[in-house]
């Protein structure tokens, strides 16, 4: 049972409402036939500089997705929202307490249809989404394999995540990853700054995400978008 | 979605392996005409006196499952395994930390096909289900709802259960409960000593599990069953 909308989903560019974009580079990366732009950011995630970018991201046909990860920025009008779940985190607060208070605090105006839980396993101990979520990011393969199943199987969650936040990770681990999922999407995040590494991951997961090189080399970022829809995984 | 097995369930008695049972009470219990027996226990649960109970059960047609507690006592031949999560856990070793490790240890000898999680919410904090597991258990009626629809929502798990343990629980909130949930089914437990009781649970809840008073008083456990299934819910 893979969710339809995912399903289609091969490209994905993640913005961040706290960084900016001009209106020249935001038009290319709308334009680029990626399959979706997911908004969120780890820090200084605003509801009023999501509202913004939502706005302008509106202007094009791609859909548009909201990584929750506060409860101020959840802005409505986004044709999806994902609700990040940090599995390997320490902290409960990161894997179902944030989520808890938040469903207790909207409960019914949230939009359940459209509203899916992402399994995030955080794989990069030095980035600063691990350290904000307590993240136990020194696993071993087994253990990180064991954690997909438990996202798949026994959760049953429609995204099982592994972020590698930063830095391009261990592609045959993914590969393994996503061989073991029965029902869930593999997304990769993490590194990818070239149309080859974008290919790469491409071939290992079934969804790519790609973030910070809009920001630091546009062209670069483009050209990911070819990369994944050629591969054929 | 409702998983067809569990959809059949109304009513469930649950054998510890830990407590003695003699051959004539086991025999009136899995004559009952309850839906499965479910054999787990929060202590003393070990791989010898697991498999003397299912051997003495398996004399029976009943169904039966077992609730995997531990590594050690996962014994095969089972009809259907159990995965326990509890989320109102202050600590993630109960919430996903020790079923990942048993996962990485058995890995592909697990039998997905009859294993399903199960949505842990314990309610009584003077349980020692709620002191082992460390479970934050006073929580307001609006919060457990929240988690309710995190089990049934975001995690799609297939048993959503609420857990007193002990003492019988405010029915009016299973009710609400089971309101909530769009796939999973409403497990409830605790407290129920007597048909009248098992007849309550069974308008608020869709399976009630009945437990301790097996142990105390057989022939008013004997009475819960028909209490139940006589209910229309």
């Amino acid at each position: 049972m893979i969710e339809p909308i995912f399903a289609s989903w091969k490209h994905v560019f993640k913005l961040d409402p706290d960084r900016e974009i001009n209106d020249e580079a935001l038009d290319a990366v709308c334009m680029s036939g990626t399959d979706a732009i997911m908004v969120g950011g780890s820090s200084g995630v605003t509801f009023d500089n999501t509202v913004d970018l939502l706005s302008r991201i509106r202007r094009y046909e791609v859909p548009c997705a909201l990584e929750v990860t506060s409860e101020e920025a959840a802005v409505p009008g986004f044709d999806y929202y994902l609700i990040p779940m940090v599995l390997n985190s320490r902290d409960p607060q990161w894997l179902v307490g944030r989520q808890v208070e938040a469903i207790r605090q909207f409960g019914s105006y949230i939009p359940w249809e459209n509203t899916f839980a992402e399994g995030y396993i955080i794989l990069n101990a030095d980035a600063e989404a691990a350290r904000r979520s307590d993240a136990d990011a020194r696993l071993d393969d087994l253990s990180v394999l064991a954690y997909v199943r438990l996202a798949d199987r026994l959760m049953r969650m429609p995204i099982v995540y592994l972020e590698y936040s930063g830095r391009f990770g261990n592609m045959g681990l993914v590969r393994r990853a996503r061989s073991l999922l029965t029902q869930g999407r593999l997304f990769y995040g993490g590194g990818i700054d070239s149309a080859e590494k974008a290919g790469e991951a491409a071939a290992a997961a079934d969804t790519v995400i790609v973030g910070n090189i809009i920001y630091s080399d546009l062209a670069a970022a483009l050209k990911t978008v070819q990369a994944v829809k050629q591969r054929e995984n």
